[in-house]
């Protein structure tokens, strides 16, 4: 499975993976998927947010009406150069687990499925978790179709262009009401907040596998510097109105306020314009990305960083214009479905996390847990990110094993 | 003249100028400045480099060969998102000011040449004066080949595609041998320089036209910091290497040092890598622009943001490769021809400028002058760059006044 997979939407120079939501790497990843669920003789769908679905034992309404059934799976778009392991490892793995299952000879109780959730990364339009949150209701379809890419192209023109139906999306809540349990299989990223029990520190005869306790709040906002462009050459110092010196105080302050709270915070996309080196930039737009272990910390640390911009903007003769552009509050995952998962798992480790997750907004409407893979490294989003085979492989057992305690009982 | 070039290359939305070297911009520039030419009975050329010249009374080899053409232009195309008159305003005024001559009724003992230069702001391929350089001998055709744009067009392929001979491109001495003077008209820029004889300083009253004393020494610099991509959710502060925070200090060093020692340091244009929002990134190119007005001093506040950048990217475990892409000697204008002008000019005030010019390369092959026409915001490289219309008349009078001095003896 993983040699199919491998080269799509494989950047030739840096060796990341650029799958963006409805492009053709990502109709390359949809195919496979759709291959994959059809070799296994699932019935495959793809709902009307896009997301993919495939399903065994679902033979008649009634069996739907139950709402038992037991899903897994995870995301296969990237961000911008990212990894092999955050999201298709969740898919693959599902699939695995299922093979697993049948090898054991398992006799399921409950209709079995497995998800492709359609832009997790939000590496395209900007905004993380769309299919998922098109489906609960999270996110509306007004909203949605204002979406747009750097190109300006908007998620309607991406999806249509890629034969999806855009005027069709929207919250699903029949197709969410058949969900008894959902399982998502992630690959550990970093080693910034479990502490001691994290999995890379567990060594070798460690633990290769956790289970998820919470997702921190955490959000993106926009910062807009508002100059005036002029010549770099022939501008005196004092006359200049220039904001990439208070989107570099900013950063410099984001830093400072996250290590004051014990927070994070992370300007990783910028923006200039006309970005010409002998130019004084009109503009210059900065992207903050913050989580904090709770949602008064973050409210803290971000109110702190929109003080420092507006402070030295005024210093700079820069007018600072900040727009929440994403929220996602505390996910507190199921503690029943959670413990006994750690329990069935022989006590594997609960886990916070950073990362923003489709499980963490699908736990809003289902009952919902995840299993971390170790990462050695705790490098992510890099094409650096990696995972031993082994751990891996576990990584399925300890899937396998969930999903039948809970659809083959 | 003016309605006909000022939809050429302007952007809807923000109203800037985009002449880029080679782009369809850059070709309606170019016919625009043949059919000025044709219809005024000039012979229009393209020289190896893809300057464009046309000649007034070049009749036979002979009178070629006794080198004293008189010479003016600038040129046509823009920094992202600039304004209307750098450059234009030198190539309009001169079509103007040979029209106000034949109204005078003037007899020319010498050749008149008209020039636009090509590719003077280096908006495309990041090294400004391509077409003066090449043509003086201060680029290599080898150096010239290798320039790429952003999305990595080679120039020879750039020029190929708008259908001029990349094998041609080199030194030209004959055709400059031919030039006894060269007059560039420019829009004055800034006011950083000048100091109490700046013109937007004299009033409403004062002198609308300046000539050009000297053009400070100038330079580009590329900072490259190459930190490690990572999860912006999911890595400890303490985990990072987050070149975003080693370019933030260096862009406040760079002020700082540049304040200190009465010189100008701009970071004008950045890119990050891979540059998402949830994403510390792995790479963030900065672009330095720095000039003052002397060599020495250049060299001790590039030295010294150099330092900034190694001293902080240490803490960040950051690495920093600074690379030079281009440099000016200081010009000081020939001063016989420099006064004599002034003194023509009713006592026309000398300038200093930071801004490089095609007529700073031409100096080191050709005597040269410059003329200023007041900007009275000093703003420039923008859309809101602006002249008033009775300055720019003062200037076509000053520039005509000029080459009937030197052409009409």
């Amino acid at each position: 499975m993983w040699r199919d997979l491998a080269p799509v939407g494989r950047h030739r120079d840096s060796g990341g993976y650029r799958r963006y939501a409805w492009t053709g790497a990502d109709a390359d990843c949809r195919a496979w998927f759709r291959a994959q669920a059809e070799s296994r003789g699932l019935a495959c769908e793809s709902d009307r947010n896009g997301n993919q679905w495939a399903w065994l034992g679902v033979r008649s309404a009634e069996e739907i009406a139950l709402g038992n059934a037991v899903v897994t799976g995870s995301h296969l778009d990237s961000v911008p150069d990212g990894g092999a392991f955050d999201g298709p490892l969740g898919v693959v793995s599902a699939f695995a687990a299922l093979d697993e299952l049948r090898a054991r000879g398992a006799r399921f109780t409950a209709p079995l499925g497995i998800v492709n959730f359609t832009d997790e990364e939000g590496a395209r339009f900007g905004l993380a978790c769309v299919g998922s949150r098109l489906s609960v209701g999270g996110l509306t379809p007004e909203h949605a179709r204002e979406l747009r890419d750097g190109d300006g192209v908007t998620l309607p023109q991406a999806m249509e262009r890629a034969g999806q139906d855009p005027d069709a999306i929207g919250p699903d809540p029949e197709r969410l009401a058949r969900i008894g349990a959902f399982v998502e299989l992630h690959i550990e990223q970093g080693r910034a907040l479990a502490g001691p029990r994290a999995l890379d520190a567990a060594g070798p005869g460690g633990c290769p596998v956790g289970v998820a306790s919470a997702i921190w709040p955490h959000g993106r906002w926009r910062f807009d510097f508002h100059g005036e462009a002029n010549h770099a050459g022939t501008t005196r110092l004092e006359d200049r109105r220039d904001p990439m010196l208070t989107y570099a105080g900013t950063v410099l302050a984001a830093r400072a306020e996250a290590e004051r709270a014990g927070a994070l915070a992370t300007f990783g996309k910028v923006a200039a314009e006309p970005n010409g080196v002998n130019a004084i930039p009109s503009l210059v737009r900065g992207w903050l990305d913050s989580r904090a272990p709770d949602e008064e910390t973050l409210a803290t640390v971000v109110a702190g960083i929109e003080r420092a911009a507006a402070r030295r903007g005024e210093a700079d003769g820069v007018r600072v214009g900040v727009s929440r552009e994403s929220f996602t509050s505390v996910v507190e995952f199921a503690h029943g479905l959670r413990d006994r998962i750690a329990r069935q798992l022989g006590g594997a480790p609960l886990l916070p996390t950073g990362a923003g997750h489709d499980a963490g907004i699908l736990s809003a409407s289902v009952p919902t847990a995840m299993l971390y893979v170790r990462n050695p490294t705790g490098v992510s989003h890099s094409p650096a990110e990696s995972a031993d085979e082994d751990d891996c492989v576990a990584g399925v057992r300890a899937l396998a094993d969930v999903l039948e305690g809970l659809a083959c009982r």
